[in-house]
């Protein structure tokens, strides 16, 4: 792996030197990561990538080439190179469980650590988890549309460099896809790899059916044709029910079909009455071609005959919401051992922060349904044999109690004191503890138009605090 | 570096498995990339990430653990795994030179090699040119949107993905931006970096005038404040005027300002009339904050007083158009020592491909200004001591003559048979190379909105041959 010490933004490095300089650099801050808005007005973000974090905090290295490439920027001090040269994080990382649904201003991640390692991370960290959080969300939406039918992520091609197709066909399966054409991302992760066939095969072979015989003598077993190459009704189906009684007859199931260019929903529909005619009516008819949740969910409304669904270039780049804006923000910094509260003003209130050393709390009802979200300071306590009541934090008279419920705290130990607390899970792990947050969440808020907004509010005591920061600041 | 041989479509091996089957895995094929529509309904793309696509076709090799992982999907044989573990690419490569303007339609990469080989590269080989074109091209539009002030890229933490962050920076660097946040991108391709501190650095001190000080007492001669922490106008202007003029009573030049939020016409033209009247009238005033190229134009329409840009998420994830789609399509199959053209046949048609063993030259006339691109087939010749007349593909009837011209073939040797033939440059050089590019486009084809169409045409060869084609087909 290439070494990623250096995948900052130089103003970290700049502002490190500076808290040497000023000998703060040792000081404890804490910041939290949190993002303002859910990607593709979605209701909510599957955090992933948490993995890939602790991997890039453990590697965290700077060799002697980075040092070099650093002192020749002219910028630092020989004694702040020295630093840098024996860095290692020894702070302290909490993180909601990779996989997890979080809403807007929650911290997802928590940093307590020295300015010199807060700053370091900052940029890396959020390029991470800003990525995969993105890509498993919008997967979740396409796999929303799908309604149960598998979808495979296929946009590797399309991806925004190698990365993000490895680690966008990572964060897909997690959101629910159910397998990548992607082999490098299959090796590394242990995801299910698929794939068949392209235009370029039909085309080798002097005919399509000679093209088809070919594929299917090699792969009795997993004989899945691609019928668009010519014409899909008068020769692509055709030829493939040809082949498809010739597997038969020396006893394989054909697997099925795929269709990747014109009117899915009629091809798909005389494909299926072609193949049914044939005796083929239970094989798969797979779609491809520049789909995403809201062509899918229109195919679905016209009843096209399509189980399964290839998803490119819209899953990978998260087309028409490429980025989530997750943000790192200064909560607290400690004076003599002690947490003060820091806030980060705005003329945009949205853009406010929370201050405070921060947790989060979902609040379940009986039937594991999720209710509502809690943000709250650290030591506050919830007495679940209470009622708990809750307000806006904007529209305060707007107050909903709860009787009987259970309450779970969102932040995990990632790193205490630089030592690592995370158990390792598989992807296939995550991807399970992803369909379990997203049942216990009511249907309303996987609405892929306009879903219901998740009740997210601040505890009293934050509430009050932040008011009184913002109050004291206006009056100055 | 990752060992990105696996970094491919699972049916690219399903496919070469299949060849061997049939023992046709070493018939010679021909295959070009191009794309069909440029990015953000630009008139033109800038292709990029040739010296990547170089390093990946270097490096190809099957570790016994890559084999293990085939051997364990149980898709292939034996005698294939061992074919894998011995393969070199051997074959041809052209490409357009790094950082060369290309126009829908035109192979930008031509392979010819075996089925075997020229399979396994395409997904990689487009994954990597489609992103840094498309990146390469965005930052020329927002470049193109500053009129000539610097821009630089921010964008790391909201890109896809570690890649994306550090070949989006090349990429948009060679696309015209002035330089990047992104350290390791500055380490690896020589890019200027560049970057001052956050809004943390302004928060952890007590005071706003405190936290300039420290800053200005460690970079006394690189020192630009950020001055949108509390109050741009009341607080931060006076602020860093404060500062700067402690900086000039010592003898150093302050260099600026950055500005990252609120209304950036009206907030800086009036830190420009503060800076002015008190004496500093020619710091530079910098800008981010969500900008793109339609923000830098509108608000260089409103006289806004910037005269540098920090373009973040907009530009390193190509909001609006976050993919290029180049593709891959076989464009000729070697049979007995021939090449034999091949087609492939679309309902859209868009989609119908150009057949043949081709290239494209440049026509440019006197004043070094390109004025239409002609595809031909390769054995093809243009005589300038005769007039050139091209026609419009579809509207036969539009003819245009030049008498005198110079052209240009695009399309350079980067592989002979497996020998590397392309000299490296380094990023600043394929940055200076594309400027001299840009330079050869009139305006209209710059245009940010609506530009003019550039002239793509057939030669009379392959038109004909093209519609002989599709004829027969549908003939049939």
């Amino acid at each position: 792996m290439r070494n990623h010490t250096l995948l900052t933004d130089l103003y970290q490095l700049t502002m490190m030197n500076g808290y040497f300089a000023n000998n703060i650099h040792e000081d404890q801050v804490v910041f939290d990561m949190f993002f303002r808005k859910n990607p593709c007005d979605n209701s909510f973000t599957i955090v992933a990538g948490i993995e890939q974090v602790i991997d890039y905090i453990e590697n965290l290295k700077f060799t002697d080439e980075d040092l070099e490439y650093l002192r020749g920027l002219q910028l630092f001090s020989e004694d702040f190179l020295g630093l840098l040269r024996n860095f290692k994080f020894k702070g302290t990382i909490y993180s909601v469980e990779e996989g997890s649904i979080m809403f807007p201003h929650e911290p997802i991640i928590r940093v307590k650590a020295t300015t010199f390692e807060a700053q370091l991370i900052e940029t890396a960290m959020l390029n991470i988890v800003n990525f995969q959080s993105l890509i498993a969300t919008k997967a979740s939406r396409v796999c929303e549309a799908a309604k149960g039918d598998a979808v495979f992520e296929f946009g590797l091609r399309r991806a925004q460099g190698p990365d993000a197709g490895i680690f966008g066909a990572r964060a897909a399966y997690i959101g629910g896809c159910a397998g990548t054409s992607n082999v490098l991302a299959g090796k590394m992760f242990n995801i299910p790899v698929t794939g068949t066939q392209a235009h370029s095969w039909i085309q080798k072979f002097d005919s399509e059916l000679e093209a088809f015989r070919a594929y299917a003598k090699i792969y009795p077993d997993g004989c899945l044709l691609l019928v668009d190459t010519y014409d899909t009704i008068k020769s692509g189906i055709p030829n493939a029910i040809k082949v498809f009684k010739e597997l038969k007859e020396m006893g394989h199931e054909p697997v099925g079909i795929r269709i990747d260019s014109g009117d899915l929903a009629y091809l798909s529909q005389e494909a299926r009455k072609l193949l049914t005619e044939a005796g083929f009516g239970n094989v798969k008819i797979v779609a491809s071609s520049d789909l995403d949740e809201g062509t899918i969910d229109s195919l679905k409304m016209q009843q096209a005959e399509i189980n399964s669904w290839g998803v490119g270039t819209n899953l990978i780049t998260s087309n028409g919401c490429p980025a989530l804006g997750g943000v790192y923000k200064l909560a607290a910094v400690e004076v003599n051992g002690k947490l003060i509260p820091k806030i980060k003003i705005s003329e945009n209130p949205e853009k406010i922060t929370n201050p405070g050393y921060k947790k989060v709390i979902r609040i379940y009802n009986d039937n594991n349904y999720a209710e509502a979200d809690l943000i709250m300071l650290e030591d506050e306590i919830v007495d679940t044999n209470k009622p708990l009541t809750l307000f806006h934090p904007i529209y305060t008279w707007k107050k909903k109690t709860f009787y009987n419920y259970n309450v779970r705290e969102m932040l995990v130990p990632l790193f205490l004191e630089g030592e690592l607390m995370y158990n390792h899970r598989t992807v296939a792990e995550i991807r399970d503890y992803t369909q379990k947050e997203l049942s216990s969440l009511w249907p309303q808020y996987k609405r892929l138009n306009r879903p219901q907004l998740y009740k997210v509010d601040l505890s009293e005591k934050l509430w009050t605090l932040k008011h009184e920061m913002v109050n004291s600041y206006r009056e100055e």
